[in-house]
């Protein structure tokens, strides 16, 4: 049923290799493909709009759902929304992701809106690969929204990477945290050519002890253009740190705009950005080992975005 | 020619127990009221709007202007416009600010638009110090507009405080920088009661290794509020630097926005930005010493502040 672009695309997005363990959900051109529930989690086709729930038990542990979408044809431009029901004290692994191969000259576009309910005390790391493809000329446009209710004590680990072949982005994410609820952000990005990426991620501390920390490294070379609009606001007794750090080459521009707002005394938050080129020491030493500039960049390049 | 009352607000924003040593202007109330120019340094009276022109000659050296504004009848509107011209390699310190006294139930509000054009290798030390006091209950209100043009190799160094008293201000500070031209923009800010403020920093580096640094410091207390908006964009081989650190008590409010924008691989660019309490081990220590909690606070704010 998956044809060998098809698994190429899977495993560049999700590390998928075939079809995996656990719960999981494959969307190819708008459609799906393949489902698999267990007995803690189970995923709904939605009645009202594109997408699909997925219903994780409360208490649910060491589970995984796999939810992909893939593109290949021509022109399409897909949009789903899936919800997320992470019952109370669950722990589960969640990996989502786009792969889209352009063969045409039209625009292939996926956008994807999701949400998630953690209840109390549950757990989960989110997984979201992009990556685009194909000789087409046609554009390969990915705009993930991405809203994040974390209950009292619930832990949110999110992990955005674009790895290669995206034209355009713009992602946006929301998140809104209750008492000692925990986030943990990291965010890659490498972008080249003329591709454009921007990303906002808004994050709103409600809760006493809670606390949120969002780590963004990214790349932009050739002409690209990234941006970043994060926002980090604090309404009680909280910690927030935010660290974006850019390698800036060629003739790309990078733009960040980190906004910290305390409305409480006892929240305390913190910024850093740097935008910066390589290192120039790094670049001649691994240069001195034999490697060619080109070479000793991708090395340097590959480290940080690791 | 000056009052008691003239003479403690002079004090206050400009250090000045009496007329200053140089050039001077004091303007009080909206008008001109003592004038001084030396062989260097000419100071002419606009013609089409309120203001005046503050010119030096080319390698003037070691030589101060002060122009201080003083308000203190009730209901005054002030609005200056004044015109730097800092001649080729001279070397000055400038210092202006603005006294307002209240004893009225009106508002009382000075608007300064200051315009500086820092010729070929010029430097020039900029002192602003702006304070509120009076018994009255109406507003003191004070918003400055700093623009200034540094040409190559120009130094430039900014002092901006605001020490208390003034209800609300919104300060914006343009500045673009030419090649080897270097910026040092220090900001002291403490608001209290139900004040506001807004500081605009928007640093454009054009020329090639030129520099810009930041260093905003602030206290917000009672039920205050300050939004902090810096911009620094960086066109060319550079190196930028914006720290701000704001201490935060009671139902304070502090809102900080630097977006940072490199617009060639060569600009560095680095943020920090932190909101925070005062440190309870540093109040602890001092209070075991013998000072009141207030006190405490006090003489670490202080510290902060300096």
């Amino acid at each position: 049923m998956l044809s060998a672009l098809d698994k190429q695309l899977l495993e560049k997005v999700a590390d998928l290799h075939d079809v995996p363990k656990g719960a999981y959900n494959i969307r190819r051109n708008g459609e799906g493909v393949q489902r698999n529930t267990t007995a803690n989690i189970d995923i709904v086709t939605k009645k009202d709009k594109p997408g699909i729930d997925i219903l994780v038990k409360p208490g649910t542990k060491g589970e995984s759902v796999h939810i992909p979408v893939i593109l290949s044809a021509e022109g399409m431009k897909d949009v789903v929304y899936n919800t997320f029901e992470i019952g109370e004290d669950a722990d589960v692994l969640i990996v989502a992701g786009c792969g889209i191969h352009n063969a045409g000259g039209e625009t292939e576009q996926h956008d994807g809106v999701h949400e998630f309910f953690i209840r109390k005390g549950a757990r989960i790391r989110y997984v979201e690969k992009h990556y685009g493809e194909g000789p087409g000329t046609g554009k390969r446009v990915l705009n993930p929204k991405t809203v994040i209710h974390a209950e009292d004590g619930a832990v949110v680990e999110l992990e955005l990477v674009q790895i290669m072949g995206v034209d355009d982005t713009r992602r946006d994410t929301e998140i809104t945290l209750a008492d000692r609820a925990k986030l943990v952000v990291t965010e890659r990005l490498l972008t080249d050519f003329s591709q454009k990426a921007a990303s906002g991620i808004d994050i709103r501390i409600n809760g006493e002890d809670a606390s949120a920390q969002v780590i963004s490294r990214s790349v932009a070379r050739g002409n690209s253009r990234q941006e970043f609009l994060f926002n980090l606001d604090g309404y009680s007794r909280c910690r927030g740190h935010i660290q974006c750090d850019a390698i800036i080459m060629d003739n790309a521009v990078v733009i960040s705009t980190p906004k910290i707002g305390a409305f409480c005394e006892h929240a305390q938050l913190v910024h850093e950005a740097a935008i910066g080129r390589l290192e120039s020491q790094q670049l001649l030493k691994l240069m001195s080992l034999g490697l060619s500039e080109k070479e000793a960049e991708d090395t340097i390049l590959k480290g940080f975005l690791k």
